[in-house]
């Protein structure tokens, strides 16, 4: 395999000419640059990135950290960014954090000393006491009170969707059902949206809420159930709990739609082969996804983002549920 | 943030030494190593991986090349391959390939420039031309016929263990439906399976298959349940295929599993809230990750292993749909 100094030799320059060539820095004569760019053809040369970040001690990688891969929003978000990152000749390290504060300390102090060029994903800890606006990390939802710039979806409008959704599929007792997380989430902003557009048709909607993690206890559908059994329309805070709620409501006897109208919050199901195919309010993961990224390359070339928080336009999609 | 020198300098040794001790080489003496190990974590020193790499031009990721990881089956293996890749202080790099050569042969480059220490994954080209069976690359399945160590289901095992279920749930005229891919595919051994234990029942099984890609093609499935009405179980190849039988079956006035039986492949569902529940054979996903993990680290270490083809044992997970 040829190295630099190949180049160097047979172009009859200093290796220093080649790499300000290749890296695109500092002055070199166009005559020169085309004696150089002739020899790394030539000699088919490739450039050592390892070699080339310990110069610039720079790298074309970006961590991605999510809670784990092995859910269909993050596998879906995953893959949109690194197909957004490819364009850009930039690489997608994957962590699955885990929701482990360690474990993302680990990769943030990685974007510390430059050996990823920035870090995007979802993080469920206090990391904003260690960094500033400035450097290179987009969240996706934001989970913690400090600003660091953050891509969401327009949560409070998916929760107004959803509230007319269940009206005009004929609910006159709508629920919304949802967790309590201890800290501020963006998801938050479903149940506000609810309870606004309910203020604005004068209905008082059922709230039914637990401490987290409550979504993933078959009890805390029940007691809903047995509590409210007047509720005739859901709004469940994701597509996991609205299904869960779903098949819980089947033992009480309770029909979907028929008996109760119910819609979702994420749209994971990409296909209509397994059913109930939820109603939902889906993700545009994909634009969320890119536009992540876009913002993250910007804050890598050390330009200013306008927005502390970017939220994406979201739309119902009718399932079977409502 | 301290430096090598620091680590040396407080403890009194050469920077040789310091490095010696971290990257754990050549001989130093206990009581030496004890003093290094103390400057590094009074000064809390990390050693730069970047430019560690530089000086062993050695590189502690790996490149994990999916067609996509926006699939159940891709994510979950993608979830286990970077947690046991992170027990031993190795990163993951992610690249949806799309089953792209171009980019697959990028991230063999990468491994011949010794940028990444390994590759795992799946491939669907013909990287075997390129690479000698000894550098460090595990294939999951086999999608060639050349000799890569490949880490697999027992796919064989999968299909004779299904022809069985379908028998011992009623079914009396067994079929398959399959894809039929232009190169050798280890996932082409379900078939040889599920007909090897037809032959052992005496019983001769339908066999219906289109070229690639015909298992997206809603037409494949109407075919079929109009040449064969009398099917009345059927083991396809795939989950999703499974998914979009039961569901065109449905409009042909056929009931799973009243009338057909069926059993798919992968085991994608993780929960029992979207029906059909399928009755499937189920991948051993964590346990083939975590071999080809495994495998690839021998390799990387310059080990030889054993087999050219890892199959593991596959088991049946009963569903709605049998």
């Amino acid at each position: 395999m040829s190295s630099i100094k190949d180049v160097a030799s047979l172009a009859g320059v200093a290796v220093g000419t080649v790499s300000r060539v290749i890296n695109n820095i500092g002055s070199v004569k166009p005559h020169t640059r085309d004696k150089v760019l002739a020899a790394i053809e030539q000699l088919n040369y490739v450039p050592n990135e390892v070699a080339r970040n310990f110069k610039m001690q720079k790298s074309k990688m970006v961590a991605l950290l999510l809670p784990s891969i092995w859910h269909p929003f993050f596998s879906e978000l995953a893959y949109y960014i690194e197909d957004e990152l490819d364009r850009y000749g930039f690489k997608l390290m994957l962590c699955n954090s885990g929701g482990k504060p360690e474990k993302e300390l680990y990769y943030l102090d990685m974007l510390l000393q430059n050996k990823v060029a920035g870090v995007v994903g979802i993080t469920y800890n206090h990391i904003e006491n260690n960094v500033s606006a400035d450097i290179p990390i987009v969240s996706i939802d934001r989970h913690f009170a400090k600003a660091i710039t953050c891509v969401t979806s327009d949560n409070f409008d998916g929760g107004r969707i959803a509230f007319r959704e269940l009206l005009k599929a004929g609910a006159k007792k709508p629920a919304f059902l949802g967790s309590r997380p201890e800290v501020y989430s963006e998801t938050l902003r479903r149940k506000e949206g609810f309870l606004h557009e309910a203020v604005l048709h004068r209905i008082e909607p059922i709230v039914y809420e637990g401490p987290d993690p409550c979504l993933d206890d078959e009890g805390f559908y029940r007691t809903f159930l047995e509590r409210f059994p007047e509720a005739d329309g859901l709004f469940a805070i994701t597509d996991m709990a609205a299904a869960k709620y779903i098949e819980t409501a089947k033992s009480f006897g309770k029909r979907v739609p028929a008996d109760v109208k119910v819609i979702g919050y994420d749209g994971i199901q990409d296909h209509p082969y397994f059913h109930p195919v939820l109603s939902t309010i889906r993700q545009p993961v994909e634009e969320m996804a890119r536009t992540a990224v876009t913002l993250l390359l910007k804050k890598i070339e050390g330009e200013a983002v306008e927005q502390e928080t970017y939220r994406i336009p979201v739309r119902f999609r009718p399932g079977e549920t409502t």
